[in-house]
């Protein structure tokens, strides 16, 4: 594709003759001869021009820019755009592959597709345009929107509600029973979970990562919430839109959380912890109570990142202090002993 | 079902007239008005005011309560029963479906399910009652107990033995070699690990856990134990009856669990490490020598709950210490001015 | 097996007669009377006294033993070639299972397995003796060199490259799209994931963990590295060769890890970090900035492990260094009385 024509594409103001045959998109760093590049922040505007990229995509001119150039609103969006125009283009699925399961009391949209070795259950409804990958197994009265994509081995239990436009990626769970036991009898015995799970439109989950069911009324995640890979999200958990949860993140039972929360790596909650609107919990910090709207928190517990930071600091040369500490101690013996000569 | 029928059922006392039609079970706040709700402690008796409720299933009768009462023994017990009542009835799966694939030398009982596309290998044995989901997988000689239930997707290998009323969630790995290399001739080079994984009876283990073979003898875990979702227990770890292991908990090798221990969220160990019966470990604690029997521990390295909450304490006020150490030493340079102006 | 056809099989010096009928390989605490244990370290001496074993592996003879030695010059490396002798023997597979579903463009080699209920897409190569386990599912174009196993329900996406030797365990994922996205017009937009992901030879992956595919080039990991379970290598991450990654460690995007790096349990990294050849990154440290190669580090933020530990030593002793300040105030307050007094 001509560097002109994908100017064209995204509406962008190109600078140069575009006449360059461009294959792809990578890092300034990265980037080929016939690769395109992309400038997110003016700091790297030094790195270009050690770059061998045939373009740059950026979101107001570079002066001494030797490559041509692709003025955008937004480097971002145009970003997206740019990486679709190049996205491998896969075989086609189609239909419901003679190998998948399909129980008759099901119902697939003429337009959906169902991979090989998939078992849709009873009473399972499966919307159009959604692509239920290979061997995936869709649990008994379950309903999955449209435009959804369930990759491979995907499992998601019974009762339990897809919104539309959602994903789902290999190897995750939607709708296993939680954590719940009481201690009866001299055993811990399982709560039954009665509930199901509800992901709402545009939610998308990494792969491997767990969302259970609830006890009563539904686990929920808000419309808009990405999740990534090797989460937890226990039962009851009730998640607003638009949050983000990173790798390896954990949030126990009945939490609930706001609108555009955003969970780094390895962070998560205690169990019924509210966690206001646009939070922001940093790795492997923990919210043990109540998250106020817009904090930002860091540590085990959760407390203002600004405090938290604070501490750290002192910790990271509390050796520095302890020394301090006894130094005054030694200084403070020596004018005891003055005054009691004194004395 | 009429309040007056659930009384019954649950042998309860019953105060009120019991004529509702009640359809489930929710918690006080969210419970409709044909839910029952529970009282699990005295704390929450005044929160019954706003409820909506039906009826509240109590261990004690409650005072001035405009609801309908079913006082039991215990609620936690009860609870359980309750909400059995009220479980999602499901299609019963039956014998081995069509499209799974049974080794001839494997053995299935007469009363157990294997489902859609799941494979049992060689030698496999599956006893009565229970029921092997969609897509599992058993590997060769594995022996699986009466009356468990084994969801979508579980993967056991070779050489396993599951006991009975165990449950495996789905997408969880029973078995795989565990993390065990020696750096030989310039390369780290797998130690076979020749050994198994034996669940006891009882064992409940989340979805995407996994569980590693041992290199010599048999990874255990200890009957009743019950482990969440994400846990990784490493190979030859030995747990004991009744522990509890929450999500992204991680026990590594040769570690020896006692009885009746619990791991909070992302909690763990050190390899070759001693934990004591009736033990705790609080979120992410990670045990990396002996833990008593009965302590509590935080922290990593863990130890002593109350120490670390001491410690906690004061690093979390540590800049007004530092701050204090400061102000201190001003006020010893000037008792020492003062000292050296007198001489 | 003869003790002494063992020790011929070993290269060993065999110390007693050799005559003992050999049926497995244990630990000294374990081993019953007809197995073999070895000796990794001399402080284990002692306990060999207590042992039942049938004879022991050993890297220089032990004097006043009663049991036979098989004299070797590295246990470490003896050992796997002990276990080895004694693995379980199991049913090879054979070609393609006719419950697999192999696209007609996809070639496999006539030496490769696939299991029952395994998928290749389209275009897919899988080399000479490769074997791929039951309910596999690879995605279009992906590459799998020769001598390779993949276990049992593993996910490989489309545009991957799976080198020579590689292993591969249950559940785990490859070359998911990873978590990008950008904030666009009120929703977050998923960054389209062109790239893909490389496993150099003799790279080997535990069960349910998980390497996204790259936005641009390639994740690539390093020949040799060898992965823990439930472990998450985010989007363009490069590893060096022959790292060790434990079990719950995650990545995040675009960091460069050099060569011969350990992770240990549940630790990692921010996203474009550089960790230099031979670090090591303790429990649970993340780190945040660019690790020098051959530094160990502790701690979030990691840095040096004698200054983390330091500070940790001093922080487990806090409770006494804020009552020692304490002290010290009263003792100067006592000072500026006494000198108060005197004026």
């Amino acid at each position: 594709m001509l560097l002109s024509e994908i100017a064209t594409k995204l509406q962008a103001q190109l600078i140069g003759d575009g006449q360059q045959d461009i294959t792809g998109v990578n890092t300034i760093a990265d980037a080929g001869g016939s690769e395109l590049c992309f400038l997110t922040s003016a700091k790297y505007v030094k790195t270009l021009s050690q770059s061998t990229a045939a373009g740059v995509l950026v979101d107001k001119p570079v002066d001494d820019c030797d490559m041509d150039q692709l003025v955008v609103a937004s480097v971002d969006a145009a970003l997206i755009s740019l990486l679709k125009l190049f996205e491998p283009i896969l075989t086609a699925a189609e239909g419901v592959h003679p190998t998948a399961v399909v129980e008759p009391t099901a119902s697939v949209d003429s337009s959906a597709t169902v991979g090989p070795g998939a078992y849709i259950a009873h009473g399972v409804c499966v919307g159009p345009d959604t692509i239920i990958g290979p061997n995936c197994s869709i649990g008994e009265n379950t309903t999955i929107g449209s435009s959804c994509r369930l990759d491979s081995h995907v499992v998601v239990y019974h009762n339990c509600q897809i919104g539309n436009f959602c994903v789902i990626q290999a190897n995750s769970t939607i709708g296993a029973t939680g954590f719940g036991y009481s201690f009866v009898d001299g055993a811990h015995r399982l709560i039954p979970h009665n509930g199901g799970v509800i992901l709402e439109d545009g939610v998308e989950i990494g792969s491997n990562s767990c969302i259970d069911r609830a006890k009563f009324g539904n686990t929920l995640i808000g419309a808009g919430t990405k999740v990534d890979n090797l989460v937890q999200i226990a039962h009851n958990v009730q998640t607003g839109k638009c949050c983000l949860m990173a790798g390896h993140v954990g949030i126990s039972g009945s939490t609930k959380v706001g609108n555009g929360v955003v969970f780094a790596g390895a962070s998560g909650s205690s169990d019924h912890v509210e966690i206001g609107d646009g939070a922001v919990l940093g790795a492997q910090a923990v919210a043990t109570g109540k998250i106020e709207p817009g904090q930002t928190v860091l540590g085990l517990p959760a407390r203002d990142v600004r405090r938290e930071l604070k501490s750290k600091s002192v910790y990271r040369n509390l050796p520095e202090l302890a020394k301090e500490v006894k130094q005054l101690g030694k200084r403070i013996e020596k004018l005891e002993a003055t005054k009691n000569n004194k004395n």
